[in-house]
């Protein structure tokens, strides 16, 4: 399920067209990324709007996340290679900037994990298959100390769930391909828009 | 008023990227059909975005949901037929993702119908003339048992109105074309909304 | 200032794309006119959507609302008329429906006009060249008996506000051209959404 | 970084479609301008649907403010020169109005500033790289009195935050390209608009 270099070019600016008109890419923020055939991952270059990326808004780094051309990655290029390394089938990471999930980790600001049950949006993940379950999706500080919170991270992400928020921030979300990645952020952002709402006052 | 296949297929394209641009397809849900001149059923298959569907993502059931291609149509497809048995007219439902019909059904988690009344709209649903009346709109608690579910919808459907909501899932809408019952669905978004905030803190 | 029949057509064809795209005509709701340089009004027929009008969709009324061809105008045609007729420099009326102006309208339930003040989009209202000022927007309780209707609101459009509401139902907003009536419709809409944010607990 | 005129006229353009889309520019609101190699100011022209503008819709003025044709340009040009004049590393500024800038400064109506803090966002302000620290957006209070305005906002200039607010009104941001200023201008509105949910009851 490993693309080659110009298929995650063309995944990637398209997610980014998707991802932007959703107003989850506000101010060039986030980065995506695809594994490759060859095992070295293709990634967003920080500082494009990601509704207009262009094939040389991308770069490629190796599986350590050593750059393979002269550019210089995001830090968060790391979380990435720290998803990539913990879940081998994992080809297709996004991380996103959403309305709805700053404010609820803002407003939650002691909250560790959300909790969301009961949404027929969860069969979305992997290995659910009724909405009669519950899903503690991961909230985690932000930092610029990207080591530091994948020390954080990695333990966590052995729970199986293809998302984490970090507060005041954005989410990642990944599978094991570009559509699959796409509906875990879709999903993601969807229910946590509804928590959002379902926590305030009714 | 019932089409034939290709006209079907073309109809619920074009319905799947109207839905999906408005918010009511995160992440591949829902389900759109059409029955077609020959009394069979066009529908769309699991797992495609609706915003970007192609004529391989419709397949064809029988008159009472035996797949006439071999593809598995989703197990919602009962749903479909439910109403296509109780309502001869109708040859069109679309089946939506909301997150106002979410955090609606999910708040008001003992509500058996929500009551629609003084709104211009309701003179999209058949037979009504003036906004100065109401429509109570059935809420059916989520289930992954599709044949339970229908036991409970169908002695409902006599109501003669053209929607249903599942609780923590979406919407139910449909007519007897497709014009019919987009309108159906938007109408009833629309409303949802209102009530939301309405019957929020003002 | 007055456009031909094409013109018109044209004008009236791109209004409902932009109006449906804010989503202030779901389920072919509203209409849409212009005043012809003969003096006849160029109309939307009821039923279509909105947001993809064709020159098919537009049919064509006398100065006293007489149908020029078979096809009967929506009933809202006599409201047209009754603007058309107090107003001679008015060339186009535009009808909404927004989720707003119904939640508003249907929660302040016995207000008689909303009181908008203070904001710098006051100065696109006629004559108004400050924000410092304030305009009492009309509201109208919804009725389906447009000649009653009509005597409420023909003695109020003296006033010169070149707007209003209908409970539970929607916006009438118009200009000299149809640049000048979506700028009304626009403005209007955004202070009204303020309002209703302005008005609920901060 | 300045641009030639053609270029200017396209960049402006192009902000144009982005914000409308946004809702930033209702109704004709907000105004555009990039500094030019000559050290003219290329300016939007008050009046044009902002999504919609074409090669017509901009103007010349000088360093100054003189126009350099014989159209007159909008009176808010005073600011555009005010931030010009006070930043020499300035070339593109963008005037928005939305929905959150208005509610926020109209309810909070005794607020001379807007403090953001921990928001990965505030990594797009020039000079900060951290979401750890806080900025205190400017809040002036409306006036049609250019002169009066541009004499309170000056001063503050020196802040360094490449954007302020005006009361019941809307946003100035700024940058070095319209790339800049476009991601300043997004990051304020999305901080604003979680602002405006955060400091609202839970």
């Amino acid at each position: 399920m490993r693309p080659d270099y110009d298929t995650a070019v063309a995944e990637i600016i398209s997610a980014g067209q998707f991802l932007a008109k959703q107003g989850w890419a506000p101010a060039t923020a986030g980065n995506y990324s695809m594994r490759l055939k060859n095992g070295c991952i293709a990634m967003t270059v920080s500082g494009f709007e990601k509704g207009e990326l262009t094939p040389d808004a991308v770069m490629t780094v190796d599986a350590e996340g050593k750059p393979l051309d002269n550019r210089r990655p995001s830090a968060e290029m790391l979380l990435h290679i720290g998803i990539y390394t913990v879940s081998p089938e994992t080809n297709a990471i996004l991380h996103t900037h959403s309305k709805g999930a700053t404010v609820f980790t803002k407003r939650h600001k002691d909250l560790k994990a959300i909790r969301l049950a009961d949404y027929e949006l969860l069969k979305i993940y992997p290995h659910i298959s009724t909405h009669d379950t519950s899903v503690d999706l991961p909230i985690f500080d932000n930092t610029q100390d990207m080591k530091a919170l994948r020390e954080e991270v990695d333990p966590v992400l052995a729970n199986g769930i293809p998302a984490y928020l970090i507060r005041g921030h954005g989410l990642y979300g990944w599978g094991r391909t570009m559509a699959e990645a796409r509906s875990v952020v879709e999903a993601t952002e969807f229910m946590l828009a509804c928590e959002l709402e379902l926590r305030s006052v009714a």
